[in-house]
C-alpha cells in the first residue's frame, strides 16, 4: 500500500510545471492553502462542479483519464456560459481502496490536460481513500479578462434564443469527452443577454434562463438541431430524437439568449424569449404546446 | 422523493442573506459561476479539503449539523495556517440517496454558521445523489488583508518552535468542535517564520515545516502540552499521553516557528529548528532520539 503523501509529492512535482501557464500563481500546490496575485479590477469568477462514479460516469466502462478530463471540462464548460477566461483549478478526490496509484496518477493527468488546453493549471487540491465510489470535485476560478460576465438573468422579451450545436444522445460517449466552448464563449459576450452550458438538457437548462430572468420562452421545433447521436438512440429505444435533443442533457453546447443574431457559423436560432412566464414548443404550423421540463435530475431522499 | 432542484432552491434562498457579509460578493449561489470583486492588491489563497462519511466522521454518531461544522471548520483552519482571512466559500456534496432532505438541510445549516462566525459567505456548490458515502468538499477563497501570509518554507535554525494549545486524544470529540485559530494566527503572522495547523499530528504536520523549510527540528518532550484527552484515551489503551499529543492529529492548533518568542498567552514553546535534517525528541536530560512521523494518513491502493 502507498501513502496518500506519495500521491500529494507526485502531483505537487507536476503542479510545479504548471504554475507558469499564466502569471497569476505565486504559490501552487504544497502548502496550506495556494496564493495567487488576482490581475487588478478584474471580476473573480468561481465554482465547483463534481463528478461520481455510477452517476455522471461509470469507472467500468471509462478509464481513469477520462474522468479526470471530464471533470475539469465540466469546470470550463461554466466558464465558457459566463464567458470568462479559466485562472485556477483545484481538485477534491475520493479514491477507493481499490484504486491503484496509477490509476490515481491517469485521473490526475486527465484533468491537467484538459486544463493545459486552456491556460489553466491545477493550484490545489485533497486526495483522501474513500470506503465510497470514486468522487472527483473540481473547483475553478476565472476573471472576466476584460469582458463582462453574462448571467443567465439577462433575457428580455423579443430576444432570439441560440444553441452552439446539435443536441441530444451525448450518453453514446459525448457527454465523457467535449470540448469547452470557451472560445465561443468569448466571442458570443458582446451580443449575448444571458447564457448557459447545457447540461441538465435544453428544456431544463432554458427554464433556468427564463426563470432568472422573469420572462417565457418559444422554442420552434423545427428549428432545433438534432444530433447524430439522438437519431441512432431514437432507432434504439423509439423515443423521437426531437425528445432525445430537448432533454437528455450533457451536451456542453452554449444556451443563449440575445437581441440580434449573432454569427451564424458559431450558433443557430430556435426559438425567442416572450414577456409571458411559461415555455412552449411550436411546430411548422406555429400551434403551441407548453413544455415540460424533462432534463435530468439528482434524485435526494424526501 | 424531493428533487435536487428543491434544495439548490432552498440552499438559495439561504445564501442570499449571506452575500453581505462581506463587501465581495456581486453574486452569489444561483449562476453558473459566483463573482466576486477581489479587492485591489490583495493576494488570492484558495484551497480545498473535504470530509468523508467512515473516514473524518461517522454519520451513524454525528449530526448532519456536526458534519457541516467540521467541513467547513477545517477549511477556515487552513485560512489560518497562512494567516490569512476567509472571504469565500463553496460547497460540493454528495448525499447518500438514504439522506433526507432535512438533514441535507442541517449539513447546509453547519457549514453556514461556522462560516458566519468568520464573516465568510458560501457563494456556491454542487449538489448530487452518490450511490457512496456521504461527501462534503468544502473550497475556501481567502484574503491576505494587509498581511503577508506565512507559508510552510521559511523556517530556519535557531528558530523555536510553538504550538497554540493542548494535543491529543482528539478522537474523544475534538475534532468534530474546534475553533478555526485565525485571530491568533493574525497576531502571529508578524512573529512566524512558518505555520501549519495541525492536522495529520505533530510529528508528521512537523515533517511538513521542515520539509519545505530544508531544516531539521529537536522537540522537547517535556514541553509539548498534552490534552486531558490524551491522558484520558492513554489510560484505556496503554499508548502514553505523550505519544497521543505526537500522532494522533485533529488538533486544529497552529503549529509555528519563530525567531523571537510571541505572546505566552498565545504560544507554548515545545522544541527548536536545526540546520541538520531530521526530527528528533529530547528528554529532560537532553537524550536525543529520532522521532518516528506516525500521525494518521490515508492509505491509497498501490
Amino acid at each position: 500500500m502507498a501513502g496518500e503523501s506519495d500521491l500529494i509529492e507526485w502531483i505537487r512535482e507536476r503542479s510545479a510545471l504548471q504554475t507558469k501557464l499564466n502569471g497569476l500563481v505565486d504559490l501552487g500546490v504544497g502548502d496550506d492553502l495556494a496564493i495567487l496575485k488576482w490581475p487588478r479590477d478584474e471580476l473573480l469568477l468561481v465554482g465547483v462542479d463534481q463528478v461520481i462514479d455510477g452517476v455522471h460516469f461509470d469507472s467500468a466502462i471509462h478509464s481513469p483519464k477520462q474522468i479526470g478530463k471530464k471533470a475539469m471540462n465540466r469546470n470550463l464548460s461554466d466558464c465558457a456560459a459566463m464567458a470568462c477566461l479559466p485562472a485556477a483549478a483545484l481538485a477534491a478526490v475520493g479514491l477507493p481502496k481499490s484504486m491503484t496509484m496509477e490509476h490515481a496518477k491517469e485521473l490526475y493527468q486527465g484533468m491537467r490536460e484538459a486544463g493545459e488546453a486552456f491556460g489553466c493549471p491545477i493550484v490545489g487540491g485533497d486526495t483522501a481513500s474513500t470506503p465510497g465510489k470514486l468522487t472527483v470535485a473540481v473547483t475553478i476560478l476565472a476573471r472576466s479578462a476584460g469582458g463582462t460576465p453574462v448571467k443567465r438573468s439577462g433575457a428580455k422579451a423579443g430576444d432570439g434564443i441560440y444553441v452552439t450545436g446539435p443536441l441530444g444522445g451525448s450518453i453514446l460517449g459525448r457527454h465523457m469527452d467535449f470540448v469547452p466552448r470557451i472560445e465561443m464563449a468569448r466571442k458570443l459576450a458582446p451580443v449575448a443577454t444571458a447564457m448557459i452550458d447545457l447540461s441538465d438538457g435544453l428544456s431544463r437548462d432554458l427554464v433556468h434562463i427564463c426563470k432568472a430572468s422573469g420572462v417565457g420562452a418559444i422554442l420552434e421545433a423545427d428549428a432545433i438541431p438534432i444530433h447524430k447521436d439522438a437519431n441512432q438512440l431514437s432507432k434504439k429505444d423509439g423515443v423521437s430524437a426531437l425528445e432525445h435533443a430537448l432533454s437528455d442533457g450533457e451536451d456542453y453546447e452554449l444556451l443563449f439568449t440575445a437581441g440580434r443574431d449573432p454569427d451564424k457559423k458559431i450558433a443557430v436560432k430556435i426559438g425567442r424569449i416572450v414577456a409571458e412566464k411559461g415555455i412552449w414548443i411550436e411546430d411548422r404550423q406555429k400551434a403551441k404546446q407548453t413544455l415540460k421540463p424533462r432534463g435530468w435530475e439528482h434524485q435526494v431522499g424526501k
